[in-house]
């Protein structure tokens, strides 16, 4: 397997334990976050050589989140060490009948002050065998559209595949100046994988989709694949949500010709769900890069992002041997 | 939005953390913890200008709550600090087929002996617009049973609306040579709210009502509001259980010619069941004091009661910006 | 009621907290644990006289899961305290969508080192009225088997009958040159209560059987029976999985000539699914003794499991107090 | 060794974590606390056949402490389950600059409202080797008095040995209609051990010593020789502050014509003072039955309390294993 | 006592438990903090009126400070509620031979964007009997700058003392193109108690003073009046710091032609040293009030400051009951 | 800085948290811990590129440790995964006056069981710049002494210069039919830095050194010399120990031909004691790899060595950032 380059911001989750609220809590427990960030930690898991691409304020609040990614083994050679604060997010997950809360605090840090020239893109992406962006960076501010402007255009120069995950934060766009629409549309053309549903589309297109269910679905992935000629695949999931922690779920891949759904499984007990669609991302990309079929890459993303619902915070953690599980439903006790 | 007065016993609650029992459990958590002490800290996180009347003992042991309650923003001015213990409670929150456990550790604390002189009714009554009891002080003894009555004929004598949760308790009632049945309908007939139901009212009358489900419960209602002629609402919700975290729950108003009931919500992930009547409660007389219909009042006692499931500790947490998400089933990530 | 006697190792079970995963955590949860240790308790607190036969490390990592079940009431004169290391054994608690993980690191432990002979076995058997075995003890290797045959021949000259529970763990018997079939058969043909279904027979007896359901358990048992002479009751519950916290349960009692199952219970917002087998033969041998029918030895049985289910960590936590609520479901909160 | 009876009440003990303070603390650390049940829990770790006689409420409130006090190794087959809440006491661990501060709890107890006459103290003492009482129970109330009183003319009756701990509390003496002086008297008149100071005596003879130090300690305990003429040994410590966790102290056994005082030794560190006297108590028994010199019986007292200060929680926790661990100071890591 | 009204910063402070480090912290403790909202908390508890002046963003982590403030008694009506980000700090407190060692991440907070015209200082001074400042809120940048003088402007035309604690930060002053000689030269002007020592005095002079000690001290002093003819008392504080847990601090009050200064104390086993100066500030403004003599002034702040060494966070805890142990050194357990 | 190969093991280290025993402790806290693996992860903080060699079993208990070593930037390359178990230890921190307790559970680990062909040295010491071991591989046994002995040979062959950490175990050479010193002799006399005392060089030689203090420590250094004629420098430290958290410490540094000895410095309120030899190691070499003179070798390296024992866990955290504050003593919060 070769070798996957991520861009993206670090930040540091701040959540209170257990079941309990951010007003509440005495205490915060700290983890790694950031959709990008949390792609390349599960596939570093999965085996495969994996850089992020990123900055980080050089304090001991810095240096947390770099041990921890390091630890999955996460190559942070090219991730920067500048000036700026610490990119934070305070997450209340929620249960039963209370909503999952984020207070988001990424304002000015040291990622996003990091002007995109200080990234030696032609190095870093020099035998590299792919670069995975999200709609997240350029939704951060101009500096942040420059930035994966900049590494999308020399991926594109040396002929290097580009996923990208749609993300769309319609707040974080409407906090500056912003066309998200002819920001995205430039970063996805260059794109052969493109992590997003048909409401992601129907906002790049400016246009709605009128059916219903898999044929909507179908449609607006048409309309993307007339759209953006260079793109491959598409990879979506479809929700629905009958409590904080029981959902419903179904994974697609859509081809230019063709597209494979999954079944809907029922996903109980819901831990954490955020960090869910980045599981998914991680997976077909895994399954993709083992020549996997269509259904067998929707199946697996699907089941990496299930798994990721029982697991507290936001990286998915899964080693090899966890994978031979995962397909079961409702197992007993290992042993 | 004018002054509301809520009179009763402020404790100090004991639990395990997580899911743990009592006997197994390390430590304690802490919290705040009295029937109408919940219902004051969830009217003053909805904006109510809100009073607490009560007695903590002078200790650190009373500096905690008095804290807390503070910190929600209800006024402890009228919380004498005197002798006598803080007093406990101990709860063990249920989960999937374990039950949830009590233990209360409450005779002899400071509240219950203060004598009832000892608090200024004419002044701390003085502009209020409502002043909340409920069936837990004078259930606690004699000693309570005069507290609540002098309150109660105090509101009566300036004219101040009543609101009484009956909160019946027949373990307590049965600790002493009490007559619950006179006492109740002697507070219960200065008030002009309710909250309780055909159980509760087949015991102040002493007769049982004999149809199914909403016309049992209308009928119990007429037979109340012929008893007490300044009733003028009661409210009541109906609780199905399938398993300690998996409740079914309707809400309803009756006036002394109509009444309003919900449909039946599912309540899934029960974390801490405890509180939640307090914030149907509070929920009810929020929306009352809005000029709500009869039927959003209903819904929005029910969208609060069913928040408070999902929230650890006795005292819901609810801010004003939160308001507009009650009403949603099974929303997604708030970003 | 007598004294039993349940011999085998107590291990010290370390696990994350709350739902966290054994990578994450920075901190492990410390438990008793053991199969034998576990039945061991339930039945000291439900009011037996109990007395565990083990081998402890003398050191403090001996002394703590002594003090835990001594206190909880086990006679422990008979824990040897002697060279070696202590038994361990991890957990990973499932949720949801992720799967209960094991592991065992208790080669080399005190217990397993212990020769048999260490054991005075006439002198601890004297007076008792049961001895309870399971067929983890010799799976561990051959000072096990050896361990567990000699116990069980004493108690078969003195005429004390034997209880045993299968707990086939196939990883164990293939970790050395072992011939379960023989070993097996050998305890089996002592004993006079089996806990084990369908398959543990089907192993024992070389061969499978062809029904399903109620029919299968059943033509198994009638062959076990013909098999061991001795045996006069075998008891085994049903499982169907449905998610990790989620799963469906039965019991069943069955006799030379009759049998008794249960219908199929619920067990939803499952905590710790790990020692609920041995709640239900605790429970069984609780209610046997008491003199139930069949039919309330099943249904005790399966309450008590039902209720292991709830709480974390592997011991069942059950005082006499607790009884009244068990056949109880879906419960308010006792106050 | 024979076996020692200790009497008296055993509390829960509530303390915030580490260094914090009650009124921050979102959680209490849960432990077993009462002088006397501290200095059974050290005598039975140290090899003695210790029963505790006490009474606890029959909750899983009272479980806990006997569980803890069981999985000591103290025999608890005298302690009743009656009505009756729990004993508490609420401890602030001091630090540096700032005092331990302590709020009791134990009003209206199971232990204190059992009646004297539910011990059968016959049954209980026969074949006792001591009996230990503390000036605590006493001091309770007349329940408290009348209950110690019946346990030492039981024990003087039956010739066996009494040791009393003085343990004097001003508060809980003045908080009833108390003559401490005469009670006391009679207690003490019946013992052959006493331990306590110069301060101690004063108050029982009601007169005052006027030397300094060391001859001032030996006048006090010659009148307490003269006035009590069973008494053999008297033991106490004496201890200077320099900070809430550096403190000096020396120990001294007196007899009618001898004494031995130590050497004062620093004790730095100090992480919880409580429960330091009942180790010193525990100590001296201990060297006392293994028939050492009067300057080893100082010694070892004082080296077990010296261990006690750098224990958290009431209880001293050491094993014969640690013993010649005790004399050393200042050693490095034991491995 | 009137009213005391105090303008600053109000920040989340997050810190390790125990004495772990940021870097090793599965989690963080969560406090309040800020240099002007600790002496409001101190004061408040004592009894003193105090209104705190401030900004909170509004959303769950303003939430939390503000509960907190108010559960202290502090009024916080003026409190403003707005859009920015909770100014944040980082506390990795020292132990030993480790520093204690401080991140600010405050830039941008809701309080440094809130407009200085935003506060209605004509309404909020009205009847307030002092206005307490600090320099922490001109060093934040021009803005902040902007606010303290207008504050302090209002004061001065109202009549209204103030009082204003130097806190000289060098790093903040330097961040951004500031003045701090002109600017606090302007706002001490206004000012009739300075918190400050020689150095802070040397630099608003732009010189040195050349004796040692006390002289050195005094000779500042006596500058700082001849520059300051409003200033009436200057109080101040010299520390000499042998461990992170071992100091030994002094306290000083000058008169314009007299001063006091009491004798150095030693501060063992010091748990979290932050906070100490505010807490000797709000000692010497409640001593100031109380009409006590400059010895005594002195010697409370010196008081209080000692025993926030022992406490963990930033908030001095202290009740009125707490003070009669003030004056003590090396007192035992409170029982 | 060229490369440092470090060999050992790497053990998982659980301790209570806080001051807490290990018998009252509910739960164990967990880090990363091996002498050599200490070493490493101080050096690869410090900038240098540092490898371990070792191996781990396959599970998530080895993933942990892993992903901490990885964290710190230790190339974990040569880290095999293999079957066999985890080594643990326990530890129980002492405080005042109770000491550091250990327990090793590392028998049968998946290191020591790994054989030593299995690391492929000439690979593996391909342009290191040294090889780092310890007498702790030796003394675990036949295989631990060969793997160490084949290590050393292949640096010898190629020209790699060895540090060797004495480290010795009395108790884990006399578990097994072991020479030490045959086996230490032949391991020293390849190196070229020795960290070990008097004591180490008399059990090596079979001889005792006759003087005191300096002298006595020269004398040794001579002999050792004398013996070894490869080795160019020997560290060591000199411990006086008050209390178990008030130590006093030295530092040398000796040539064949000279040496230096650092003033002893007082280390107060110590948190863990465990791992400071190990930091001192990192502190010598590092400044050796920075071309310092001896004395500030020693310096650096007792100033390291200081600063862990303010560090709880088995490893130092030091950055480069954080040198400037080692050398200074009684510094405040750094702000």
């Amino acid at each position: 397997m070769g070798s996957i380059i991520a861009f993206g911001e670090i930040m540091l989750r701040l959540s209170p334990p257990g079941r309990g609220l951010l007003l509440q809590s005495p205490h915060f427990e700290v983890g790694v976050a950031g959709a990008e960030a949390n792609v390349a930690i599960a596939l570093a898991q999965l085996g495969h050589d994996v850089a992020m691409v990123s900055a980080l304020p050089d304090t001991s609040l810095g240096d947390g989140p770099l041990a921890t990614m390091r630890g999955y083994g996460v190559d942070c050679a090219h991730v920067l060490r500048s000036a700026g604060r610490m990119g934070l997010y305070f997450v209340e997950p929620g249960t039963g009948s209370r909503n999952t809360d984020v207070i988001y605090d990424r304002a000015h840090s040291a990622f996003i002050e990091t002007p995109p020239e200080a990234w030696a893109w032609e190095t870093i992406l020099e035998g590299a065998t792919r670069l995975h962006l999200s709609g997240i960076i350029p939704a951060l501010g101009s500096h942040g559209a420059a930035a994966a402007t900049r590494a999308a255009s020399v991926a594109e120069r040396l002929g290097i595949p580009i996923s990208f995950d749609g993300n769309y934060r319609a707040k974080l766009w409407e906090s500056w100046d912003s066309d998200p629409r002819s920001i995205l549309t430039e970063l996805i053309a260059k794109a052969d994988i493109l992590f997003g549903n048909h409401r992601d589309i129907a906002l790049l297109l400016g246009r709605s989709f009128s059916g219903q269910g898999p044929a909507r679905r179908r449609e607006a992935a048409e309309a993307a694949f007339a759209m953006f000629p260079r793109l491959k695949l598409m990879a979506s999931t479809s929700r629905h949500i009958e409590a904080t922690d029981l959902h419903r779920l179904s994974a697609r891949i859509d081809r230019p010709d063709d597209y494979f759904e999954t079944g809907e499984i029922v996903i109980s007990g819901i831990v954490d769900r955020v960090g869910t669609g980045d599981a998914f991302a991680a997976g077909v990309l895994h399954a993709l890069a083992q020549g996997e079929s269509d259904a067998k890459i929707a199946e697996f993303g699907l089941a990496l992002s299930r798994l990721k619902h029982a697991i507290p915070g936001d990286n998915l953690i899964v080693r090899p041997r966890d994978l031979e599980m995962l397909s079961a439903h409702g197992q007993d006790v290992r042993r």
